[in-house]
């Protein structure tokens, strides 16, 4: 069909940046660029930042079908809200159909993490499979929970796998619970806790090859927590799911084999009859969430106005 | 359309007992009966018993348009596969082709708790939901995932929710792990928890009773166990997929408040920001499995023969 030819305009929403691409029907970018997010001048500043980012995109590709936006939190993608979203001070606002009537295309409202999913399983290191997790560690550590190919939502409040409790007693959360998986296994995490152990602030990367290489007892306890609490995690998901594919990503997958090797070792350990997720690394690095929204838009545009997913 | 107002065959084939039932378009059950499932036998007894079953009833009934058999444990939906169906003597069985070929009328093929979960989804205790949880507590521990308003089949893996590590180090399970679910909070566990305590073989209802008079200590104890257990499992189920309801069955949700009301307290103490489900008595019983394996019938006749669920 001659609409859905044209070019898509996706946007990801970080609590620092914000990522534009215009995005042919082939998939390719013809137009990306990044762009502050203005978070500390409040929520409508950040809603009219993203307009106007909008509007410039728009305007270098000469006009666009349909539009994606994504952002993180708790978003519900059927209504088109932004539940919470802390990083951008967002609250139950009907953000779908604010956008909507501000940039005057049909637009797909969602979440970056389950964008992200999408993507890789389109495009990236899921390609093809239909049951997937995908899970970007960084700052915090999500899921997009990916079920005979689709994300799942559960009206916005699926796959918050850094909220599992992995260490029961154990540190403080952000969330008000105890010993939740990014209090373990997140970068800030790692590094905090081997500074607890050895008075150093490290970087993440010297402390995955300290560990690798064995040769400092802090780095290979710290990192061996980590894994340990990702690979119960991820036996969990296995169990509960039987995906057929587990998608790391973010800052920590950077660590390659340091991680990878560690987290499948153990995570075979922790399974008997469950489904063995092969463990891989992501393929879209900081791109899948804006991949993602490019084809939430492609898809807005092939179901009609009735969908926005 | 005409076909669809014959009745259906469905028939809930358990380790001891196949339950069969003929119903009408309307949902109705027109005729019902139970036989004995020949598992001593051997495999291949099993499948004549489910053929012979079928065809009595199929005669009673003065034909069907349609059936659906459904059978506990490993099972592939899609390609109607029994995976492993350990009570049945059954792995890597087609037997949606093998019965549909032996009882000449479309069949569907599934797992007896995901067949639960649709009946329970569409007639039951959390009608009318989308996201929701059904978690049979008897001999085993099962659960029905249930997402956008079907079961998710993970091609079979999906809802193994007894073996979800409570407990590391503890008790061996017949799966091969430690400290699952089904080792403290299934009725036989219960039962075997008490015993170890106390030296008395006691029914699970006594052991509830107790620990809701509060007057006999290794009750409290063993009950309180069990239903952390489960609050600890629910609460993962709520951070991964965000369920707005959980429907308890099977013979452990027959102690009613004594399990529901310390179980909802204990779900409530190990959540932050996520969406609380509501957790509920099943509405359907035992007869879940055989009234969602009938809805399965009734839809594999509207969606024709190309799609088994």
């Amino acid at each position: 069909m001659a609409v859905t030819s044209e070019p898509v305009l996706a946007i990801d929403v970080g609590g620092t940046r914000m990522k534009g691409s215009v995005v042919d029907a082939a998939g390719r970018e013809l137009h990306g660029c990044t762009r502050p997010t203005p978070r500390a001048d409040g929520p409508d500043a950040v809603v009219e930042a993203v307009v106007a980012f909008a509007a410039d995109l728009t305007a270098r590709a000469g006009g666009v079908a349909a539009a994606g936006i994504v952002v993180p939190g708790i978003v519900d993608e059927d209504s088109g809200t932004a539940v919470l979203s802390a990083n951008l001070g967002w609250r139950d606002l009907p953000m779908r159909s604010v956008l909507e009537a501000r940039l005057g295309v049909p637009l797909a409202f969602g979440q970056d993490v389950r964008a992200g999913g999408l993507a890789e399983v389109r495009l990236g290191a899921a390609r093809g499979a239909r049951d997937a997790l995908f899970v970007p560690i960084g700052t915090g550590i999500g899921a997009a929970v990916v079920l005979d190919g689709r994300p799942v939502s559960g009206s916005g409040f699926a796959g918050e796998i850094g909220h599992l409790v992995v260490d029961a007693g154990g540190a403080a959360c952000g969330c008000g619970l105890r010993g939740c998986l990014e209090t373990v296994a997140s970068a800030p995490a790692v590094a905090r806790r081997y500074a607890a152990r050895t008075g150093r602030a490290t970087p993440v990367p010297e402390i995955a090859a300290a560990a690798g290489r064995g040769d400092d007892p802090a780095a290979v306890a710290v990192w061996a927590e980590a894994v340990d609490a990702l690979a119960g995690v991820f036996a969990t998901c296995a169990t509960l799911l039987g995906p057929e594919i587990v998608v790391v990503g973010g800052g920590l997958a950077e660590s390659g084999a340091l991680l990878l090797d560690p987290l499948r070792a153990a995570l075979d350990g922790r399974l008997s009859f469950q489904r063995r997720p092969r463990v891989v690394r992501a393929a879209l690095g900081d791109r899948a969430g804006a991949l993602g929204a490019g084809l939430m838009a492609r898809e807005r545009l092939q179901a009609g106005v009735g969908s926005a997913r």
